[in-house]
């Protein structure tokens, strides 16, 4: 499906950026920034195949990830001073990228016969996982495990796409309305100022 | 052996409230509550499996351990203000777990023919990875790796039921003394206060 | 090939080492510090196997690796404050494991037919991930994503196999090769304290 593997790359493009941006803010050399770069917009697809049992990884089979994601990386490190302009896009090519890594994670996880849980799992992880490597490798604790609802609309999808491929619905179907409706979460999450509810705890003693 | 499994979904209760407990204490939200909680109850169990080669790890096999660490995630996200009797029992529970899971790991290595470190690693591995990854993602030291006789009672247990595997006891007794001997250890560490040697380290110049 | 494998014995003691002394540093107990100096000397190859598919990973199919990096750590952790007099011959050392570490690892990807960008990352995170974990369990930004041309050495090495592989030179000089110029590019580095270049970046905003 050819609009499935462009809306991928555009993703992993976004993504590349977000980490390589992260890197630069901790002041980390070319490298580090290749890295997280690299590791954002790779990692959760590549844990996922890992528990899938399906190795080597995807980013390995089809190396256009790994160039896109070097070359997105090595730009952000020349010309970040320069991207102001791409604040917003940058911000929308990010919720195409979650819409779109669920669907795969967890349409690759009914492939393989993965129960209810499991397939919605692997579509959360595909979409989180990497930006968490990056934020445990910036030392920070993750930011999607502390703010708004970037996690629950990529759970929201994955069950989405579970419960259309009990109907008789096209595969490319449910994948395309289930990766809108995350993408939809998404930009209404962040036009609104969303956040998941935290239990309210005594923060003197932490 | 219906014991040992009543044993390890016990294990996996107590591992995931620690889990969502460190989750509230550093603020996270919902969604952050629920993935340490399931992180640390299941991720030593995924990692042995995936160095083992058993994909997909065993809690997509059986989603009990999914579905059982979730509700306890979400029971201590809705009442950790009301859990303060729980306090006595969770050691126990988790000292329990401790046991339980060095024997499942240990002598799942074993099944896999694995070598006597390897057993002994892997048995450590599945109690205690958890854990560590739970500290990871709230960016703290593993506490495993600071305090207390809690890594060295695993050792014990991998390292007796590597030994009883060479004797004709069979594998259910075994696999019962080595996990009573984890978990009499860690009691009597946390009863006695005990502790391993540092070392002797000029803290003026960290 | 008997002196390759030397050499990876050499590197993965010098490895294990680091890993030892930083878990002194940062005051772990006794188990700490051998969780870091194994971690230190066989992650990076423990992933790699991973991702290669090839389970259970080295590690555990020759022992000697795990022995050996227990052995080291056990004595780093009782003569740390008598180890002056090998804090050079220690940075020889890792500069070799270094060399040896990459060329097995692209080696390795080559053998299972990866193509060029990953021959060369399984190289570089052969000799670098183990490192990072390090760094990671610690709670600190991985060095190698912050300082020195260490993983640049990596890279060069990795990318010099893979041209090497391409001609009728036989494997064994082609890896004799590659390790030996990492190992320059290494002592080279640190001898001119060369450094990568860093994203002018204002760090007021930190």
């Amino acid at each position: 499906m050819n609009l499935l593997y462009s809306l991928d790359l555009l993703g992993t493009a976004a993504f590349a950026a977000s980490g390589a941006l992260a890197g630069i803010r901790r002041d980390m050399d070319l490298f580090g920034v290749l890295v997280l770069g690299l590791v954002t917009a790779t990692g959760g697809g590549t844990l996922r195949d890992l528990l899938l049992g399906d190795t080597p990884p995807f980013i390995f089979k089809d190396e256009t990830y790994l160039y896109l994601s070097i070359l997105v990386s090595l730009l952000v490190f020349v010309f970040h001073k320069h991207m102001d302009f791409l604040h917003h896009p940058l911000l929308y090519f990010d919720a195409i990228g979650l819409g779109t890594f669920v669907v795969i994670g967890t349409g690759k996880a009914l492939d393989f016969r993965m129960g209810f849980i499991g397939s919605v799992m692997m579509g959360v992880m595909t979409a989180t996982a990497g930006g968490m490597m990056r934020d445990v490798l910036s030392t920070q604790v993750p930011l999607v495990l502390q703010r708004e609802v970037y996690a629950s609309a990529c759970l929201a999808g994955g069950v989405l796409l579970y419960l259309l491929h009990l109907t008789p619905l096209p595969r490319s179907w449910a994948l395309l309305i289930s990766a809108l409706a995350v993408i939809v979460l998404r930009l209404l999450a962040i036009f609104y100022n969303w956040s998941l509810p935290r239990a309210a705890h005594d923060s003197n003693n932490r």
